[in-house]
């Protein structure tokens, strides 16, 4: 994962991770964990978790050295990676990731900001008033930036890209000619927490937001950043008016999505894929390539390559529309 | 009802009230009318209106000592309170609380705002660039805010909370701990008005928006005041991004709504709820305790308590999946 | 078309024509055209277009003296106007329209504002802080103008309008007694483009949004400007919060729409229309006098003057609510 903006703590001990989660363990409390990763990613300095079957194939080939687990799950790990039974393996996640990644958690306005007038820009860098840029933001060449807008600190834009008015950018990588309009929201934490009564209890957010090569994003957009992973748009993809895309989500390239959907939580989102207006998919979600949802569609499984779906739940576009009574017309 | 903002006229001779009616009235015409209040909450002092059969345990139970009503209608209204009978009960009543509260029907920018720079401030408040500040705004200590923002007049913040960029925030009380994050529009007047033909006619908004302990609003929120209630969230609510909550709404604690939900009018939601992306809900229904609305569903009746609903029109869940030949798919 | 704002090129050759489409043709290579229009609008001197059946009765009776249109579709047009064969007509139209309005495909923020103090205003007009005003910008009495809200280049505002903060307008006509509230974007290009792997194609925007009399545009709004005819918003139409409205969307007087509400391109919707809250409409359809349509419903046909629809896809709300063995309930 590419993480390029989260400071990362010195290597912590083992039995302080214990400590913190107020738990025995029998391993070595001398070992020093460098950091904490998802199962993919992480390396055997690392810390990783496993809370679901459902990463069943990604935990038993995990490099980590340390696996924050259940009891019931703890048997499905490799031998090198040793298990550290949790109770509940998100909220301990959320805790030593925090320890990790101290800065991560919260997400304040930044208050290091500075107008646009006194920060050094590369050639050709056109913008408008009241701009306020802050620490660690790279923009390239030729790039546009619009009247009232932020780009607060841990963004890179890269060249040829045009920023609209009224925007807010915040641990966001653009790579070239990307569009983004006005009144957009980018970058912040995700809707991620443990309900808790009285006081719920945030999670951090470590990913960032990728949008890649020639992407459009519509007016009033918010896109979060990612939990452990990133939030990431693919080459060439646009968007419409108050699009919401929530945490961890992957969009493919040379996708069109219409005014007003919703894409919740960690869904994955192939190539080429078309998506109407207000269609809303839920979290968790495979949509394959050259997919075709229609306006209005409530997709709440995945959704294999090359189908056209409508409705809610979206199924079969032909099916709804007959069950419906309903008859395809011609355009 | 709270209403610490809206200034209140000095009390209306019944003569007066019926000439701005243009009706004729039997009482005694110099009689001093103080206030203008619902059903519940007027004393002997007020006038009150009544103008549906569904407030009829309120109506036989008001202390008002006179009621907006019909000729269908006033029969219902105890001996204590006198019937002012008229065609259009919630006309009549908007052009009377115009009249004691003349500064709530319309809802220009706050022209007397000033740069935060310019305000005395509590210990240890943080702050962005470009922000303004109405007249009788109170912050609490330890508060954050963001850059671009405005808080217009009519505005108490409690301690410890963080509001984000380019937000507006007016006629409105937020307790401790609350965070509002970017592009937010709270407390401005509902979407409220009586349809006429070439120039509808807004009725007055003297309800304010009251967020209470521990809540987090999401960006891009539209939080409506009230009309004549106030709109409340509970503590330690949760919304996402995008979100509509209109006028009179009262959410209650502990609840989790996701993303580019709305929320009709005086709809009432329990404690302990759970709300999914895109859900609707229209105005003037009661949601109980512990109630699951899956994502996408379209709400229009009321739903008791623990229950779990999905699907236009939402109904039970396993119904919902069995009438659409589902299976409920393990998680 | 009312098309006060975008600049249009000298005349051009035919023979200028045939080159950049890279098509050879028969006729006069040295005709000069001097405007590209619709079907309907075109003169004699004009190059018009007809890519579809739908717009049948409208090619039959166009007076511009050349067509862009495909093999199959040259016959229905009158002899009086000669076809300019192309395989893809919008695309041919788009790249046709571009070098007429040189100014109209691309649309970055209005680089030469400056702050409305600057600016020499009609009598009492008022105003917030951090203002900024485009070239080409006419303000009416008596109107008031929020906070760090940019009027870009080419806006006509009658008088008595109320603009609210943090709102971005552009392209934009708006008549006497308009209020639009805060943190609005009007007038941009629409979501119009030919999807191009790699690096899509927008087409060119050269109509505008045109508000009428005492109409109300809520928090949140994006309505967009038209491609080759105008946005358009009937006198005393009132919308709620968090509204799309794409291009080329026309809407009648009297009609009230609630919050989330989204239009597609090119829909034609009649007057007294109301809409409840988060209804969708799909694009290019036409929705008669006085229609109702249920809040949530997704509309997918066209639908006739004076009836109530609701469901996905809308159909006759009392067989919605029969299919769902719902009763009707009294209110």
């Amino acid at each position: 994962m590419l993480n390029p903006f989260f400071y990362i703590s010195n290597p912590i001990n083992l039995s302080d991770i214990a400590k913190m989660l107020n738990i025995k363990i029998n391993e070595d409390k001398n070992v020093k964990v460098h950091d904490i990763r998802d199962l993919t990613s992480a390396d055997n300095k690392s810390i990783t978790f496993f809370h679901s079957k459902k990463y069943l194939s990604f935990a038993k080939e995990t490099k980590a050295s340390l696996c924050l687990t259940t009891n019931l799950l703890k048997g499905y790990l490799p031998k090198s990676c040793k298990p550290v039974v949790v109770e509940n393996v998100l909220f301990a996640t959320s805790i030593v990731t925090e320890k990790f990644y101290p800065n991560s958690s919260e997400d304040e306005f930044d208050m290091d900001v500075t107008n646009i007038e006194k920060v050094k820009l590369n050639p050709n860098v056109k913008y408008g008033k009241n701009i306020l840029i802050g620490k660690n933001v790279k923009i390239g060449n030729d790039c546009q930036i619009g009247h009232n807008t932020i780009i607060e600190k841990n963004v890179i834009i890269g060249s040829n890209c045009k920023i609209g008015s009224n925007t807010i950018l915040r641990n966001t990588v653009l790579k070239d000619n990307v569009s983004i309009l006005d009144n957009c929201v980018i970058g912040k934490k995700g809707f991620g927490f443990f309900p808790n009564k009285n006081k719920n209890y945030r999670y951090p957010h470590i990913g960032i937001v990728i949008i890649n090569d020639n992407c459009e994003i519509g007016c009033g957009a918010t896109i979060d950043r990612g939990s452990m992973s990133n939030t990431e748009i693919g080459k060439n993809t646009f968007l419409d008016n108050q699009i919401h895309i929530a945490h961890n989500v992957k969009i493919g390239e040379n996708s069109i999505i219409a005014g007003q959907v919703g894409i919740a939580g960690s869904t994955v989102i192939g190539r080429n894929v078309k998506i109407g207006g207000q269609a809303g998919i839920s979290g968790h979600l495979k949509i394959g390539d050259n997919v075709e949802i229609a306006g209005g569609s409530g997709v709440i499984k995945s959704i294999p390559e090359n189908s056209k779906v409508m409705g809610y739940p979206a199924k079969n576009i032909r099916k709804f529309l007959r069950e419906n009574k309903w008859f395809i017309q011609q355009r």
